[in-house]
């Protein structure tokens, strides 16, 4: 049996998680690829910020703060305290070792530095033997369309901590933008697909959005397998479930399932979604039920086995390249 | 009686103890204008780092760690610590609240600010209400020729602890240096002109050599008057003592004057030396010995009382302008 590649797609949070997960679960990390979110990433006092790379890093580095789920346990806020003598309140908390990450790819990237390299490189300096890989070199700036008008999504996010009614999702930059070499690569190297538990409008919908990306999937013979971020018809974490609604789609693992119709061939959903199993396999999806609420870090190894799992279950009966 | 505007030119560590006492002894501290050495600058980790200024800054502001002379007195290295998990150890200490500074120093200038007016509000922002001024805003930088080449200031003076003997030394873009216009207004408007107790070569060594600055100096009615960094013919702090003799210069108060010849309408210098008094007052200027060496805040306001005498008295006896 040939090594088994794997490439996950995520974006902050719940995906980092999986991501984790997948990690733990895999006899070598080394065979682990994950695609991010960029069109999140925003500048701040002068910096280059990428809150999902970052989460994700951080995450597969050991370094998460699980209280937040972003950031760096432990760190401190220094930094950010005299910024603010400087130019104001901080509407954006960045703590002094999470400080160092944007400083110092700020600079690799003035220095010409591609973000993709400078981010495998902070990767590897944490010691993550994963490939971690940004979905594009290029600028992708997700713009939320709210009733008073178009945000930054930092803004509609943090800023005004998503209470805003979504009306649309742009991402301004995406029609120019190249996927990563190293994610096509990894994604036509892939022995299986997972689009982990993360938002799927303006986390995951970015990434399938980069010209190239939804076709070096579909070309892909691997098994493309999601796990649902909607549990009981809520998001477990950020405004996944009003974002869907507020845009017309059905706030529910079905509705996560159509939204990714033509690219999964099967989606892992969480046992209080058991009864949308017949519905969604209709649509020509086979589905898995199990626990997926990950609190613990044998929760997220748990549902990454399970999902590797079915993915080579899905292998085993999918046609031949 | 005109109200006094003083002007004092300094280096770090001792010019911004007694710029600090001056900023003591004076009635209003606005009547303060602080020019300060800018050619130790240079860049780090893609920041733009002035350390004579932020010394000054941080004593004016009460902020400054009386231990080092440098950096902020209580502030923790999360930052630099996680920085050198990316790039290796550091060899320039920088704080957390310190990057502070440096983040928001080079935020705004890449933004288009000068160095005067991003440091004008930084001092602003921390309650300093004298005036802080770099010597200019454009870049210059001092070279260090050493027996094993010439070195950047910060590797001769941090890297390599100041252990090369210097050889000559240079201000690279001194010739192109235009002084900051606020810097030669108070030059014009001062009562007393005071040149701290800094290194004469390469703190204010390059002050005195922008294009200018000493013209407007000797122009300058008021009465010109420096205090000795030299104390029993050793630096207090740093490099002075070997530097002005391997330059061939006289390492003593002496010395110090003769470097300053054509300037100094009157020289400050320590009991330790009285005996120099009479060689120095030779040579045409007047001469003060007091205690001048600064251990407490009140040490400060000491000499610096004493220099602000010792100068209205030699503006009671210089000719009208």
């Amino acid at each position: 049996m040939a090594e088994q590649r794997i490439v996950a797609i995520a974006g902050g949070v719940g995906g980092a998680k999986l991501a984790h997960g997948l990690q733990l679960a895999l006899p070598n990390a080394g065979a682990l690829s994950v695609i991010v979110n960029t069109a999140d990433d925003f500048d701040l006092y002068g910096l280059r910020i990428c809150p999902d790379l970052d989460t994700v890093m951080y995450t597969l580095a050991g370094l998460a703060n699980p209280a937040t789920g972003w950031g760096i346990e432990g760190d401190s806020f220094a930094t950010l305290g005299m910024l603010a003598r400087y130019s104001g309140e901080p509407w954006f908390q960045l703590g002094d070792r999470d400080f160092a990450t944007h400083v110092h790819r700020t600079q690799q990237l003035r220095s010409g530095a591609t973000l993709s390299e400078v981010t495998a490189s902070m990767a590897s300096a944490l010691g993550i033997r994963a490939a971690l890989i940004p979905m594009t070199d290029d600028r992708v700036a997700t713009m939320i369309d709210t009733p008073d008008g178009r945000l930054d999504f930092q803004d509609y996010f943090v800023a005004r901590r998503h209470g805003d009614r979504v009306l649309g999702v742009q991402f301004d930059g995406i029609s120019l933008a190249r996927p990563c070499e190293s994610a096509l690569r990894a994604i036509a190297e892939a022995s299986a697909i997972i689009f982990c538990p993360s938002n799927p409008i303006v986390s995951l919908g970015p990434v399938l959005a980069v010209p190239g990306m939804r076709d070096a999937i579909e070309r892909s013979s691997a098994p493309v397998v999601a796990v649902s971020p909607i549990v009981g018809g809520r998001a477990l974490k950020g405004p996944a479930d009003s974002m869907l609604d507020s845009l017309g789609h059905e706030v529910s693992a079905a509705g996560v399932a159509a939204l990714y119709l033509g690219l999964l061939d099967g989606i892992v959903i969480d046992e209080a979604d058991a009864a949308l199993a017949e519905q969604i396999e209709s649509s020509g999806m086979r589905v898995v039920v199990t626990r997926t609420v990950m609190q613990s870090y044998e929760d997220r190894a748990q549902l990454a086995r399970e999902t590797l799992g079915f993915a080579a279950t899905l292998a085993a009966t999918l046609p031949a390249p």
